[in-house]
């Protein structure tokens, strides 16, 4: 046990902010949960570790997976337990085993959300992070899942985004059969259509002739390639409001009929998501979404910040088929999304996009002017809390302009100061911090007062 | 990659809890936050991980550490990093190299909740956990921190507590120089005051002629061993309100500095205490809590339940002299307590004091009778989360009766029906689920509708 002069390092790519970045960090998770709960999701927690046949068994790279053992082994069965167990690098891995293990216990369809911590065990690029947030809602149901509920995500991506207030966006939509069909059409390879799409996935970090180069490569047993390429092309680049888009995809003479249910499935899922009240330019479909290769079979999403391109997508998702097919004889379809928020906070952070002005959650700072009326704002100080106002009281025998330095610096809305002068009298003074306005008012007064300024100053 | 039959199992000691549990786990801990806010306490989240250096130097059991290593090693860089981490088994040593780390950029006292999970790498015994909730809050202060802050503590577990509303508590407080300075006083060799004050810390898991057993053999090399002896047996037993307590503590013929020290900082601590509102009978003197041995130097707390004594204290804590001497070359004195949720909800869920009626966290269920009307249902659901109240959609196509058993099953408070008939005049039902009472409502009255109703259930 080293006693002294350890380097008090935290961990280089596991995140941890100062306190005025974790409050605002606490405002961005209560908003995105609270939104979750508004759309009747239920909490869902599972432990930061799974067994590791577990993760494996749903494609985790074993490379990024962070395995367990005893610092200092015992040769018992504590290591033999830690050797079996490895951090969660997702939480839809830890949501498949348990909609599996509890699945009579839960009643479908089964609206969850996970807002919990992943681990990653690789170098983090830029932005990226080895351990970060992720906040996850899916809707699984028993063998099937009424295609309304895809409709309903791009609502809550909606609601919720417009809440987190960090600028415009737009949510990109698409069903997979609709792109997969496409190429049955042009009578592409199978066997080829994983690495078209692939390359399709990465649209927007090519070159548009790079892309096409890409594609080229992969076509080059078919003939009349370049008539092909250039359909592909034209196909990708279908835009314009949701009617235009309709219309192109149907007039753009594709015959093949997963195709045709995918525009048909899409355009239920359009329906809804302006039922619901999404704004038409929050919405764009985008052909061109992959995603998830093995994962998604229908519906996809994602958003993008207008303000953040390089951010890429900040919320994304999809329907899939079989969520837990490795773990129950029983098919399980559903649909979600997932935000990595601490990706996306840290960047706001560095843009400073987000206020930090407060380092402190409570409002009220009650000064300490005198020790012999200690009881008074101590009592003062119960007086808020149970009025349900945050309160603060300075112990520290610091000379009053310090008290009112401390105050400044965290940020509190106002200052209750009462030396002998006032309290001898049964009166007290409420500062207001940022008007510098001072209020003297009877003691027995003061949680109406503190209250009404409170709202005076929002 | 395996692709199917792997056995959905969790790992023992890591809890998890079904959806209407953890709806309940989850407003404990924001109540406990809620609480650790309006006393002004500011969020601090620190990694899962820390470097390992930094654990052990704190004096962390090596065998209960969980160290990390890449599951598949790729024999670079990233192995050595994965090899230098381990979890965290408490907040108090992240804390420590948090304030070390982050000196300069905190204002102190500085005073900070943290709500996260702790692993510990040993076999978990009966209702305890490898994996578990700590609720933690500290104020460090710069050189000094006022004894006054030592009051808060006791008022915060009060409230905090009253608002838990899990049954009659009592918060026990001492003072750690009350009993250092009395076996001072009793002459007791130094050497053997640590082995003596770990027996009295088991006073309560022995038989008191057990504890008087192993006292006498501790102090086998004095003299008049059996004087002593009942000395301490009689000091242990002082019990009254704090006015006899403290008669009976300056009365009780101890000369020694260190004891009357630790009787005056204890008063003050009382009084301020009282001053905060704590009724008396929450409150007991109780001058044979030792805890943590090396760490603790001045005031101590315990809490126990009254209906479950067998739990042990549910909150503890007290006064340190250093929170970081192995990380930084500064004084930082402290005073903080520590709640260990997981352990106190599951025993409160296994003796059913939890209430895990609901396992939905929206109030209203939006039934769907008939898919024509897909777009009024969703415009309802939009209209009543636009007003803050929390809505499902049952999109399913099941008949009425099965949209009920699942709004029964998972505890709605409303489900709001329209078909044909009523949508067709711009009418929809509201129906009271706990009283079967069902009322219909134009449909452009339904948000009004809904939170009349929703306030008449509560």
């Amino acid at each position: 046990m080293n006693e002294k002069n350890v380097l008090p390092q935290s961990v280089s790519g596991f995140p941890e902010w100062l306190p005025q970045e974790k409050i605002a960090e606490n405002k961005m998770l209560d908003t995105i949960r609270h939104e979750y709960e508004l759309y009747g999701f239920v909490p869902l927690e599972t432990p930061a570790v799974e067994r590791q046949n577990v993760l494996i068994s749903k494609g985790g790279d074993e490379k990024e997976i962070y395995a367990l053992h005893r610092l200092v082994a015992q040769n018992d069965s504590e290591d033999k337990t830690a050797s079996e167990m490895a951090l969660h690098f997702d939480l839809t891995v830890p949501l498949a085993r348990y909609v599996a293990q509890h699945y009579a216990s839960l009643t479908f369809p089964f609206r969850r959300y996970q807002i919990q911590k992943v681990w990653r065990g690789e170098r983090p690029q830029a932005g990226r992070f080895r351990e970060f947030y992720q906040c996850d809602i899916d809707v699984v149901g028993e063998e099937s899942l009424n295609l309304m509920t895809d409709a309903e995500l791009p609502s809550i991506i909606y609601t919720l985004f417009t809440k987190l207030n960090i600028g415009e966006f737009v949510i990109h939509i698409s069903n997979r059969k609709i792109l997969s069909g496409f190429l049955r059409s042009l009578l592409i390879d199978e066997n080829v259509h994983a690495d078209i799409l692939r390359i399709i996935d990465k649209k927007d970090k090519l070159a548009p002739e790079d892309m096409l180069q890409y594609l080229r490569e992969s076509l080059q047993d078919m003939q009349d390639v370049e008539k092909v390429l250039s359909e592909i092309n034209e196909f990708l680049s279908i835009t314009g409001n949701h009617t235009e888009v309709f219309y192109k995809l149907r007039n753009f003479g594709v015959s093949n009929e997963l195709f045709a249910t995918g525009v048909n499935e899409l355009e239920k899922v359009i329906e809804g998501v302006l039922s619901l009240g999404v704004p038409e330019k929050n919405i764009a479909i985008n052909v061109a979404i992959v995603r998830g290769l093995e994962y998604y079979t229908g519906t996809v999403y994602e958003t993008f910040l207008a303000d953040h391109p390089t951010l890429g997508s900040i919320c994304s998702g999809g329907r899939y088929d079989n969520l837990a097919g490795n773990f129950i004889e029983r098919k399980l379809p559903g649909v979600g999304i997932s935000i990595g928020l601490s990706r996306l906070f840290s960047r706001l952070l560095q843009e400073q996009k987000v206020n930090i002005e407060k380092s402190t959650t409570a409002p009220v700072l009650i000064t300490v002017l005198d020790d012999a009326y200690m009881h008074t704002y101590l009592q003062v100080a119960s007086a808020l809390r149970a009025a349900g106002i945050g309160a603060e009281v300075y112990f520290e025998p610091k000379k009053f302009i310090k008290q009112m330095r401390y105050a400044h610096k965290k940020g509190f809305t106002l200052a209750i100061i009462g030396g002998e002068n006032e309290l001898s009298q049964d009166m007290i003074v409420v500062k207001n911090l940022q008007s510098g306005e001072q209020l003297t008012v009877s003691l027995d007064k003061i949680v109406d007062s503190v209250i009404s300024q409170l709202h005076a100053t929002q």
